[in-house]
Order: C-alpha cells, then structure tokens, then sequence
C-alpha cells in the first residue's frame, strides 16, 4: 500500500462523481472563486455558463432583486459582476441564467429563506463582525422537542445555551424569540445568526448570558419543513394557523418546558419574548394575556392582528391586559421598525394604543423595511438592555 | 385594519422579492412541483427553462452521475424526466442547464456533501423509512465545542442523546461515529440522517438508547466550513490534517468532555467507536491505540494507513495492540464494505491482518462502493448490535 497513491487515489473517488466530470470536461475551464469579498466590501461574482445568452446577479442589497443587474460575459466563458461596493452586513444572492434562478454553484453556503435557497456571504467590519463565528467562547445549539398538548405531539424548537453553561450552576435568564410567518424553528438560527450574535455580545460584555429559546410559530407544523412526519414538501407560505390565536394561547407550555428542562430564573424579571413580523404579533399578545410573566418584550416589524374575526381568550381585553403588563413592572417594552417598512403604518397605530393606556416604551426606527437585516440589528440593540 | 387586506399584504410582502418576480412575469409559467416521488419509487423532474438547449438530470443513482440522463423539452418551457424507477434509498441529484450544474430551484431540501450542494428526496418503504422523521419520541441534536488541547481552542461537536435523556437520571452508553475525508460534524447528521435512524431503531426496540458522538476529524479546523472563525471559504476536499495522525492522538481528550458533560456509562463495556473511510482508519487506530477502552468497533469503507511516512505513537505495535483489544473482551468488529468500493483491497488485506493476529471480527460484504447509501445502512447493521 503505497501512501501517497492511496491518499490520491481516497481523494479521486471519495469525491462526488459530478465534480470529477467538472474536473474531465472542464481542462480549459477557468478556476472560479465566487463570491470575492474584499476587506473593505467591494464584491466581485463570477460564473461559468459558457453558452448563456443573458445572465443576471439576484440580491437582495438591490434595489430591485427580482430584476438584478446583468452580469458581462467574458471572452473565457465566464460571466463577471464586479465592483459592487456593499456595507457590513449578511447578504443574499442568486443568479439568473436566460430566464432559470439558480443558486451560485462555486458558492456552497446557502441559507432557506422561506421557500427559497439563496447563496449568502457576510461583510466585513462594523455589525457584521457580530453575525461572523469569532474565536470568542462559543455557546451550545440544540435542537429538541418539547410535549405539547395543543399538538398532542411533540414540536422541535432551537435553543442557545450561553459558554459555560454546561459546567456552571448558576441559574440563567430566558429570552423567547419569536420568527415571523415565512420561519420557523430554524429561522433566527440560521438568517438571524443567533448563536454568533449571542456568542460574541456575551464575550464583549455587552450581553448578559442567557438562555435563547426559538420555537416553531406554526401550530399547523411540529417542526421546520423536511424536519417533521411531513417529509420534503413544497412549502407554501401562507399556514392554516396564521392568525388562530393557536400559538398566543399555547405558549406557556414552552415556558414550561423550558423552566423544568434548563436550570433557569422562573421569575418575570428573568424572562423576555421578542419576535419579528408576525413574531411581533405574537409577543405582544402572548405578554398582555399574561401580564406578569416578561418584564422584558421586543416588537421587531412587529404585525397586529392577524386575523381579527378570530375570537380568542388570547385578544381579549388587550387595553386592560396592556395597563396589567404596565403595573406590574414592565421594565423595558422595545419597539423597532424600518422607515419603509409596510407595516410602519401599523406600527403608529399601534404606539397610538400603548400612549392611551399609558404603557412606557422605547422606540427605535431605522432605515429600511420588513427585512432580516433589520432583524440582526433589532436583536443586537435589543440584547443588551435585557435582564440589567 | 382589515384582517384578510393585512393578511395579503403580509403574505405578499413578506416573501422575498424574487418569488414575487416569479409570480408577476410567470403568469403563464406552470407550477412545477419537483421531484415527484410516488408511494412506489417512481420518481419525474421538472424544470421550467424555456431558453435551454440541453438538460441532463445527475443522479447519484445512475450508473454515470457525472454524464447523467437528458430531460425532454415539452412544448410549455417545461423540461422532464419521467418513470424513473428508484429503490429505497435517500437520493441526491442536481441539473445541468446548458453546461452549467444547478440545483433544482423547486427542491429547497438541500445537502453539502464535501464541496457541493445537492437536491435530495427519499424514496418510499424499505429502509429508507429509517431515514425519515417519523411521528415517534425524537432525540436531541447538540452543536457544542469543547475545549481541545490538541488545537488550543474550542472545536466542534455534534452529539445526539436519545428520547427521554434530560428528564431520565439513567447513565447511557456511548457510540463515537466518525465521518470520512469530505465530512466533518455535519455530515453524520445530514446525509448520515443519525437523527432519524437512532430515533426510529430505538423507538421500534432494535438499538438500545445510546448517545452518539460525531466530532470532526479533521485536525487542521475546529469547526465545518461556514461554521469556524474561517468563515465562507472555498472547501477544498484535501486538508493537511490528514494522515499526520493527530486525531487519532488526541482523540481521547473528546471522550473525556463527554464523559465529564454527558451522563453515560463509562466502562469499556458502554463504549463504541465506529466511522466510514477516514473515519474508519482513525477508529481501528484509535481503538486499537486504547485497546481497553471500546467493546465495539464499526468500521465502513474504511481506509488503513493514509500517509505510512508518518511516523506516531499511535500507528505502533499495532499488531500487539489488536491482540490486546482481542485479550480484553472485545465484543464486537464489526466489517463493512461495497463489493465495488476502491478500498475493497484495502479491506481483504486488513482482514488478512487481523486472521493473523487471531483478532475476530464479523464481516459484512454489500453491493455498491464508497457511498452514503452503503454507510447508513452499515449503521442500521450495526447500532442494533451495541451494548447487548
């Protein structure tokens, strides 16, 4: 056995056969490094189509993504988009090739948004620093499922548990982060970069250590697509469990759970629940309905009512339920929302209520619409202030 | 606010801005829905691509992935391939438009498997159910570092605990499963589908609860790509780790974390160590290396020596440590490998080897070679067989 022919002959064929045919075929095709990120964040993309007449980039720093911006096609084959000068932040791309969304083949990091795949890369400098992995202590992602009698079945959730948890004994706050209505379980830890924000404001000092817990919203689901009984379907955006009250009125079985299954603080002054678009929805309700559980709530893009001919325990007597949370204590109740955001509107509205009962809050508005680059940044404002 | 105008708007903003474009300029685009899997494995592909001249459809199944088979044209823009009759088994594929490989944009069900990303389904009955979430109790899946002498940092680690492990106080065994020189934490957990199998051999009484410990192999990150300090870079299949020997060498400073982390059993009788190629080198090493310290070895597709230049501590007197590993009470070495696998000598030789030495072990000999159809149902094989 000779090392050296074995360790090639290993590195030949342990290889996907469709790359060893891209390596035959392609002699003269050029090596292709897509997307290339400078320090200062000039992007430059790349693609290989030699026989496509109209290629397009996808993303969504653009000001119309679905139209994107034509790539120029070299004498090599390959298409090319340079220069776009880009900030500190996560982004998502694709390409169009003659009229086919595709994802970047020489790009392999791909997050699911909704049901979608986009290829993404991450900025330098500035926030984005906070949604990379540094070398900073790193907590644990676990993926677990909880017994819920709504369901009558078990529900998967994320949960985040701070470095050090493991080997401490020290009882921890629990914030409840909520996703919007195209997520799920697995949203805020892949798009909302939970684990790195986390990870690296606790390691600046900037965050207490805590517990993240991320539920699945979807009543009608047990679990994110293609990780439940259903298998790999087709996902439609729209649930038959949006704006039930299901989820508002169930909740306090994951308080539960989490409480008898993590060494954590019961108390209001250590739990917090913060949620995005329809997320936002849910934590306002879930915290009036019950008004001394969270002393901490985060409203990011925050929805409304959903559905308001749904008659549920859950919406009732929201004013009274407002000035409960108020009384009680309630010492941070945070509000962020995008200038442009299509919900900006429901928003006044709703700060309108919380001035008529009297409820204090901290309004934070930024550039920018319903987007997770909003999210990343409402979370990385809102962490901070919890459980000081 | 009117509930079903706010509930449109969501539904309609929330999405991202290229499904939009799909549904302004698709109006006469067919819904495509692909792959179609029937409850017998007949299996047809879609792929709306009005503008291309040449579709081929690169199944992992077929004998020549790399060439793959040519989907038709149809009249509507819509190229398909139809009746194709599959097994049970996970499969993966992806297109080649016009020279250019993509990924199915109507199967957001993904995997990484080295350095691509591949569409997958799984088919129907058979073993392939093993591979499915199923409504039975679900285990936990845990992202955790630990810290490593070896690296001075953290690395990563994936380890499941089965049903019932948080709220049970009994100590359970342990199975160390190693991927091989492609993979690295996540590859177990996503092509391996440790998740699903354990849950589903544990809840039909065919495996005995177990945690399952998936480390990375590979020395010179502590992290998969995308998931280090490193960040998104390019992956190349060859990293300078291998063969050097410093997994193996350090590879019991993992068992100590989760012998110190986890409530397990910590007798050489509740100890199994098993991987596929690389991993299956790095496990006869390692368990050979600590000949009293694991009753169970599994080794798949593996490889032996991978750079015998290489001179450790480790890689000596291996014929006097397998006798010592045969002295102790080894209960069982477990063999498997593909009738076509490259490494097929590698194992004849192996075995040779250990018919000298007078170490016993059980052999199992499949169709296929060096595939990730044959190591899931090596694990299937063997996880029943532990800790009897």
């Amino acid at each position: 056995m000779k090392n050296l022919s074995l360790l090639l002959i290993l590195a030949a064929l342990h290889v996907p056969a469709i790359l060893l045919a891209q390596e035959n075929i392609g002699k003269e095709r050029p090596k292709i490094t897509s997307p290339q990120v400078s320090k200062d964040n000039i992007i430059e993309f790349q693609l290989y189509a030699p026989e496509a007449q109209v290629v397009y980039v996808n993303g969504n720093w653009m000001e119309k993504p679905d139209l994107g911006i034509a790539m120029q096609k070299m004498q090599d084959g390959v298409w090319r988009l340079d220069k776009q000068q880009l900030g500190s932040d996560l982004y998502q791309y694709t390409y169009t090739v003659d009229g086919v969304r595709i994802n970047d083949p020489s790009n392999v990091y791909q997050v699911r948004d909704v049901n979608n795949v986009f290829n993404y890369f991450i900025g330098n400098g500035g926030v984005a620093e906070l949604y990379k992995t540094q070398s900073v202590p790193h907590g644990t992602m676990i993926k677990q499922w909880y017994p819920s009698a709504l369901n009558k079945a078990e529900r998967r959730m994320t949960v985040y548990t701070p470095p050090g948890y493991e080997s401490s004994k020290e009882k921890l706050p629990v914030l409840y982060l909520l996703h919007g209505m195209g997520g799920d379980e697995d949203a805020w830890p892949t798009l909302g970069r939970v684990a790195q924000i986390m990870d690296n404001l606790i390691a600046a000092g900037q965050a207490k250590p805590m517990i993240v817990v991320m539920p699945n919203g979807h009543t009608s689901n047990v679990a994110a697509p293609g990780s439940s009984e259903k298998g790999e379907y087709p996902i439609e955006f729209y649930t038959p469990d949006v704006g039930t009250g299901d989820m508002e009125s169930s909740f306090m079985e994951i308080v539960q759970f989490v409480e008898k299954n993590y060494r954590v603080k019961k108390g209001k002054a250590d739990r917090a629940i913060a949620g995005l678009s329809m997320g936002g929805s849910h934590s306002l309700f879930i915290s009036a309905f019950n008004p001394d559980t969270f002393d901490y709530v985060g409203l990011f893009s925050a929805a409304f009512r959903i559905n308001d001919k749904v008659k549920r325990e859950v919406y009732d007597q929201f004013d009274a339920n407002l000035k409960k949370q108020q009384a009680n204590g309630l010492k941070l109740y945070w509000i962020g929302m995008g200038k442009t955001d299509f919900l900006y509107q429901t928003g006044v509205d709703f700060r309108k209520r919380l001035d008529a009962v009297g409820l204090k809050y901290t309004y934070h508005e930024s550039e920018g619409g319903h987007t997770w680059s909003n999210w990343r940044q409402y979370l990385v404002e809102f962490v901070p202030q919890l459980f000081q």
